[in-house]
């Protein structure tokens, strides 16, 4: 089994942070997104959009989006529950995401820590913060009810949301008015055989 | 079972298709998200950010984000693979729907259709051509391999992804330069119970 991606990205950390909370073994291909390596022809047979992280599996069949790679890793595992409506609600914060999340925070961060804050982004950057904090807001109302996002119980949904809330600072987000996130995000770190993110 | 919808959003129409698909009955509500229908404090408390489609179940828990509701509706179906593999696929899809396509084709949509092109989205609607585009050509290339978005049995995934490419037109995207996606969009109606979109 083996996982291309990027050590800078939430999306591929993902991956990483599934693997070793299962025990999962795989070899690691890094792709540089910045040096457009996810862009080659050979890369893009892989890959729609040329997308990382992408999981190939020892036959060559490839699976592509962060949450459908740790869902299916996480098949028949603690982290997906059995019953159909609570496998909804993790489905249903992985949606959250990547709609809701993801293209605000994300792409802060992204923007600040990778292209350097250019000028001709700084609009951009601006543009990201309203949605993020509502991002935010969101999860802070769950997380005052619940320990984890789907009740009280550690989820794939929670390393969903994790990849990129940990690091929320990093795109200009101030996490000191979300207590009950400040309190889960330790909890996520607290679990047994957790990884930090490693950047490159 | 309540859903509260607008029959003009086609991630609502995707519940409704599921619905029919599978002879589920349920009782719907309208929400005007024109008028701030699902703003009010009533509805935030039963939605993350006001968002429809909300499935409400008979003893009131409460699931937002389309793709995981039809999957929840869909679970035990012939629509859901019972592959782990399969089921990643799906998802798959589902998720490039809400990152890669909906945000594109759906909101070009939505300023043409619904907002009727005001002059201050016009940039706005230029720049999701291009994406749009891209999500299309993704679409054509699996779909000429494949009768339907996973392998050649219609699931979820083609629920999902059907519901904006049929009506791309609306959001000036022209289906003429990709066939394999005209015949399964043709293939997807001719579905046993299939219904088509309401608009209100």
């Amino acid at each position: 089994m083996k996982v291309y991606g990027d050590s800078q990205s939430g999306n591929c950390y993902k991956v990483q942070l599934t693997c070793a909370l299962l025990g999962i073994e795989y070899q690691w291909q890094a792709v540089n997104i910045l040096q457009g390596e996810n862009s080659t022809e050979d890369f893009l047979r892989k890959s729609n959009l040329g997308k990382i992280p992408l999981l190939e599996l020892s036959d060559g069949r490839c699976l592509v989006e962060s949450n459908a790679i740790i869902n299916y890793l996480a098949y028949g595992s603690h982290l997906l529950p059995q019953d159909p409506f609570m496998l909804a609600k993790v489905q249903q914060w992985q949606f959250f995401e990547q709609y809701s999340h993801e293209p605000y925070i994300a792409v802060a961060r992204f923007i600040a820590k990778y292209l350097g804050m250019p000028e001709n982004k700084k609009a951009e950057y601006q543009s990201k913060q309203a949605g993020g904090y509502k991002a935010l807001d969101v999860m802070e109302q769950q997380l005052q009810k619940t320990d984890y996002l789907v009740d009280n119980n550690f989820t794939v949904a929670d390393i969903s949301l994790f990849a990129y809330t940990h690091v929320a600072s990093e795109g200009g987000f101030d996490l000191s008015k979300f207590p009950a996130v400040k309190d889960w995000l330790a909890r996520v770190q607290l679990q047994h055989d957790f990884i930090a993110m490693l950047d490159s």
